[in-house]
Parts: structure tokens; C-alpha cells; sequence
């Protein structure tokens, strides 16, 4: 089953990513290692979810953006790539949470964004991470995630 | 001398890492680079170390709960490796310190790991390294870092 | 044309990077990857750009802050490489904005050192990266950059 096979058993399909209009891009590959721009929770309108986790935003809420994130970051993948079956591994992901300074629960909510990756990779998609309060995010957005991972050369 | 024997020269044992129980893991190897999940100032009970830099924490709290993150990082270089004599190089921390908005001093926060890394790997230890203030830290935990390090395949 | 061409042709002199006073280093190099410290909008006399956007600082003061801190970092890799032209590729750079809980443009800021970036290496300064705001930093300055560069041996 390749991972384009379980997000379509998941009902899961990959968004546009949005293109960055500045002097930056979505990804920059290096030998075997796929580096991903931050991404945030874009929303089918082209807004991202907006709140700050511990005053206007759930767990919920949080760990549901955070899913939306994971989607958005395989979908540049998928552009990089072409075939999601070259990812190896997801190596590392810097899950940034914007929370208030009482916020205590950042793991909760960048789950949403490692769980979709196992379900969508395997076991492939284990990773290291930190998981981590911001202290503002653009747009205000509830969530951002970066990620590295491991790739295989095209067939 | 090997890291194990500097580890007991300094009188310090390593801790048993906590295990994840979610989708993420304590550390990726890929190739010759060894990423670690970022960990926070674990006490023995199995509590965290809690407070804000600039409110309720004192630098030298800060540096000694920095030197704790250092050991339960080195602690799981050692679960992934077998031998830290393996450790070619740190390459690069993020020290991310819980703080208020006007607090300054975050390097002499992160110094109790990167200080610590010398101690213990000698020149090797010596990396890059960001010292940076967060919002807020999982567990209001008083500081977290994530590292990567060069490693030697097995012996 | 090379690097250290653009930079005169754009009326820039790479200013002196400051000494870390600590156990950390401006820079490792592993294999082809060339792992920068964070860096800070550093004066020409020694101190600091400080201020908080969204409170204290204008976005026009951040881009202008991020620039003067992309110079730094292009120092810290002419210091690392003897020569520019072995910079192959800016892979991914932090970017990171002090700013208010409610500050939403931190895009706008991280492009002074994004734009910078292009202007010196041309299509090969593009790079991915996340551009987020810290609860703090060091010095109370404005904004932190911390890079990874692929670079190619020594002529
Ligand atoms: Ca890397």
C-alpha cells in the first residue's frame, strides 16, 4: 500500500500548497534529505485558522490544524517528489503551538500532525520532534510545522 | 578517555529517557547524523522542572536545568549508539528557555547543556547553537533543547 | 560574478563576526553542510538592534534587521569557507521575529535576510524556511537567524 493509497483510504485529499510570494520556496532538497518550509492550517478558503491555544483556540481545535499542517506539508512533499512512496522516513518536526504563557499541553496538539504522518507512512513516519510555544505565529495562526525528511532517488 | 568515562569522572549517571507515548520518537539516525527529539529538565520523580525566566526562575536555575536537559540528551545518544565513544560531533542545538518578554539572558541559560556537552565529548562537544525565548514549554517546564550530532557507524 | 562581487557591487563590507564567550562556535561544518549559529542584528558599535514589533519596532526596522543579520551570517560562512563561491545552497534558515502576541507579519520581516540571501548567491540563495515569533531573545533584540548552507570542498 503506498501512501497515496492510504490517504485515499483515509478520504484524505492532498491540498494546493500555497505558493510563496518572496525570495523563499516550499522545500530545498539536499542529497538524500527533503527540507520543508514551516507550513500553517490553510483552510479550503485560502485563510488559515486563526487562535491562541489556552485562550481562544481548543485542543481540539488545535490538534485538528495541526492534521490540517501534516496534509499541507505531504502535499509539497508530493510536489517535490512526485511519488510519496520515495519518503524513506520523516526525520524531525518543529512543532510551533501559538499559546499563552500558562499553555501546558503543546504535545496534544502537534500530535495531530505526527499521527497523520504514521498513518499515512508507517512506521516510516516516526520522528524526532519538539513540540513548542510560540510567542506569536503569522497570521495568527494556531499552528505551524516544519519537517525534515528522508528520501529515496526518483525510480 | 571516553565519554562514559568522563560522564563518571564528573560523578554524573544518565537517567532513563522517558518513552514518548505517542507517534513520535526519542531520536532519528540518518546516515551519519543522529537527530534528537527536544527534551526539558526531567527531575527524578519524574516531574519537570517548572517556572518563567524573568518571573519565577533564576539564571542559575536556568543554567542547572539546562545541565539536566544536556544529560537526559546524552542519555539518549547513549540508548540510540551503545557507545558514545560513536559521538563524531554535536553539530547544533536549539535552546528554547521559557521566559518572560523582557528577559535577555538566554545564553547563560543554554550554557548549562552546551558547557556540559564540552565536558563530556571534549572538542567535539563544542556545536552551533541558537539560545532563544519561547512563548511557553510543554509542562511550563523552564527549558527544552533539541540537538543533532555527527555519529560513526558501529564498531 | 561572484558572491564577494555582488556584495561590492550591492556596497556591502561583511562586518566582523562577534567571538562566542561560551562552548559553542558561529559554525560546524558537517560533510557538505555548513550549520550557522544564530545571529542577531548586530551594531557597529558592538551592541544590538532592540525592540519588540507589534510594540517598539516597524516592520521597515525589522526587514532592515533581518538584512543586517543575513550579512553577519554570510561573514560567519566567508570566515567558515575562505571563499563564497563554495556556497552551493541556502537550505533552510529560522527566522526569528520578538514580537507581540498579536503580531502577524513576521514574513515580512524575515525577508530582509531572505532577499539579502538572494541578492549575493542568486538562485542558489533561495532556500526554505520558517519565519515565527519568539517569546524573547537574547539582548532583547529584534530578530534571530539561524541557517544550514550546502557547500561544495575546498578548491
Ligand atoms: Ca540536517
Amino acid at each position: 500500500m503506498t501512501p497515496e493509497d492510504r490517504l485515499a483510504a483515509l478520504g484524505l485529499t492532498l491540498p494546493t500548497p500555497p505558493k510563496p510570494v518572496a525570495t523563499y520556496v516550499p522545500y530545498r532538497i539536499v542529497g538524500d534529505m527533503l527540507y520543508l518550509s514551516g507550513q500553517g492550517p490553510r483552510q479550503p478558503n485560502g485563510g488559515y485558522s486563526v487562535g491562541r491555544l489556552g485562550k481562544d483556540a481548543t485542543i481540539e481545535q488545535g490538534y485538528a490544524d495541526a492534521r490540517t499542517v501534516g496534509l499541507l506539508l505531504i502535499a509539497v512533499a508530493k510536489d517535490a517528489l512526485g511519488d510519496l512512496s520515495r519518503v524513506k522516513g520523516v526525520v524531525k518536526l518543529l512543532g510551533m503551538v501559538n499559546a499563552e504563557p500558562d499553555f501546558a499541553d503543546h504535545p496534544k496538539v502537534i500530535n495531530g500532525c505526527s499521527d497523520l504522518f504514521v498513518e499515512v507512512f508507517g512506521e516510516a513516519g516516526r520522528h524526532a520532534r519538539s513540540a513548542v510555544g510560540m510567542g506569536s505565529l503569522p497570521n495568527r495562526m494556531t499552528v505551524e510545522v516544519e519537517a525534515i525528511l528522508q528520501i529515496a532517488p526518483p525510480a
